[in-house]
């Protein structure tokens, strides 16, 4: 009897259907690139021009600072992969990098990503990759590069991981870090579009221990679209209008700290830019919890001090800045599209947060 | 009787393992860190500062580009899980990104890695930092971020994933990108240090179905370490020997071409940066494949196409050189510590990579 002779492909890598799925995700690639993205045949990288001799450039950027950040998405892959929806995840991908990139006013420049999945369904990866450039296309930034990586005997059948990584640049006399907040400054909170991209293994807990269905319209929920859908809605993603309250007050820096909220909360958040001597007291009659967090809360019978470390609640990103410019900068951030909290002001402390 | 509270930890998560871990790891990181790294106390992102005015890098740099790269380490997470050490991957994650980023001619800057596990334990995911922080060590790069994310249902006890993202920067006028190659420039081939990070599906598959153990001496490996070390070897970084050649010759520019033989092995990495009217011609008895890979080819029945296509079979990096310098970069990189082979020329063709 002849031996079977071993292949790659038998061992459950297909280098083939990698190579089709780089042709089909490229045009997802390419609707991202600016003209600083300098294109390469067969290139084992991505190359970004800084256009450090432009007169943009070198106008905005005396010192520049790159910024950096990684994030996945947490289990909410994993309710994703339940309900076969992959092209809204890269969305939430892209959502927690930049989002994170921002909070230290950087403009996000691009976006690298890597997709782990068990057996590569080139359609399959190219909905994930169309929802990582939807989310480039959402921050601004180009979607540089990507690895997708076929893992048979890490993930099972259907599963799926992700990971996403942003650079940015940003002056170094304009980093917002928080060291300018002082007493009486005025915190707002930008509304979030949902549970975003924390807290999903406490929200899938309650989904399977209290057999709720995906598929079904709850009238607590008080909207149309089954709770599936409800729950899988995208990360909102902030940079445009940030950026753009940022470059209004380029001189005056008007913003002295943000936050991006994501696991920990409010509380756990917003407490990391404050000063040693300097409390957060924000109202919590100030802004409307959402009905799925009133909803999960009620379901999973999960007490307030839990629902405040894990979930945004409603609030997914916050801005601190000067009184006298408050109203004007939740002005503008309304007329970009958000829907603006003010959510209370700094106060003497120890820097905490306090939802009184 | 009373319902029973949900909470965070109870599905799964623990936030204060992650804070525990967070100090860890703390101390691998800033061991990474030169001058440029900005420290932020309790900042959403890292920040590098590119010194654009000072006087070295305005040098070097008129136009700079920056260049990023992701992947991973496939499924040799896998058997790093299998054989419970977690403190070398990480090494595999930096030189997988690295040894891409300096294709192209880039200086790596700084690095960041996203861990994703089942279970947070703390000595494990500061194991496989500490592995990072080696890599970032040898690449000569700040590991300036990461994430490490607890995912209990979409791994299993003690399974593990990894990505690694890369960012480097290289002058526009300098980037090496192979169009440069002429016919009778000479191929150099810088010995891996064994299989690196492509190919163990394969490779576990010729394990497991033929039942080789992992905690075994085997005589045909020709060396006194059990088989699961040998196959766990780190990946091999070039980024120090290949920036010091390019720095030397900074103004003949005599390396036309370069390449990091990863899946695909050299007929499919090679090829990736020869210019359409030429073929890289490679003596097969130029260099010596290591016992490893006629081991896995013997006990898997693996036919030489197959091997030719997935294992970098003893060649980790390629430098294509001008004949006249070729001797001479073979020296310098000997003297930085390099075994290399003068494995062939670029002979006049289609783009192809053969091995003769």
């Amino acid at each position: 009897m002849a031996k079977q002779s071993m292949t790659y492909a038998a061992s459950g890598v297909d280098i083939d259907a990698g190579d089709k799925m780089v042709s089909m995700i490229r045009r997802h690639m390419t609707r991202t690139y600016g003209p600083r993205v300098i294109e390469q045949h067969g290139g084992f990288a991505g190359l970004f021009r800084l256009d450090y001799n432009e007169k943009l450039f070198a106008r905005n950027y005396k010192d520049p600072v790159l910024v950096a950040c990684t994030d996945g998405v947490g289990t909410k892959v994993k309710l994703a992969a339940e309900m076969g929806l992959y092209d809204t995840v890269g969305i939430d991908l892209v959502a927690m990098s930049v989002n994170d990139l921002i909070v230290g006013g950087a403009e996000p420049l691009f976006f690298l990503d890597y997709l782990a999945v068990n057996d590569l369904d080139p359609q399959q990866a190219t909905d994930m990759v169309k929802g990582v450039s939807d989310g480039c296309v959402q921050a601004g930034c180009a979607l540089l590069g990507g690895e997708t990586a076929e893992m048979p005997d890490v993930y099972s059948k259907g599963e799926f991981d992700m990971a996403g990584f942003a650079v940015g640049v940003v002056e170094k006399g304009k980093v917002i870090d928080g060291s300018r907040v002082e007493r009486g400054d005025i915190i707002l909170g930008l509304s979030s579009s949902g549970i975003h991209s924390n807290g999903y293994s406490l929200v899938r807990a309650v989904v399977t221990k209290k057999k709720l269905k995906l598929d079904k319209v709850y009238d607590e929920l008080e909207e149309d679209r089954p709770l599936g859908r409800v729950l899988l809605e995208p990360t909102r993603i902030y940079a445009k209008p940030i950026l753009s309250v940022l470059n209004r007050y380029v001189r005056k820096r008007v913003v002295t700290a943000m936050a991006h909220i994501t696991g920990g909360g409010l509380v756990g958040n917003l407490n990391r830019v404050l000063p040693k001597g300097a409390d957060a007291k924000i109202e919590r009659k100030a802004w409307t919890i959402p009905p799925v967090f009133r909803f999960l809360a009620k379901h999973g019978n999960i007490e307030q001090q839990e629902i405040d470390r894990v979930f945004n609640q409603g609030v997914g990103y916050c801005v601190v800045v000067k009184p006298a410019f408050a109203a004007s900068v939740m002005g503008q951030l309304e007329d970009a599209g958000e829907t603006v909290y003010w959510l209370g002001s700094i106060v003497k402390g120890t820097g905490k947060v306090k939802i009184v």
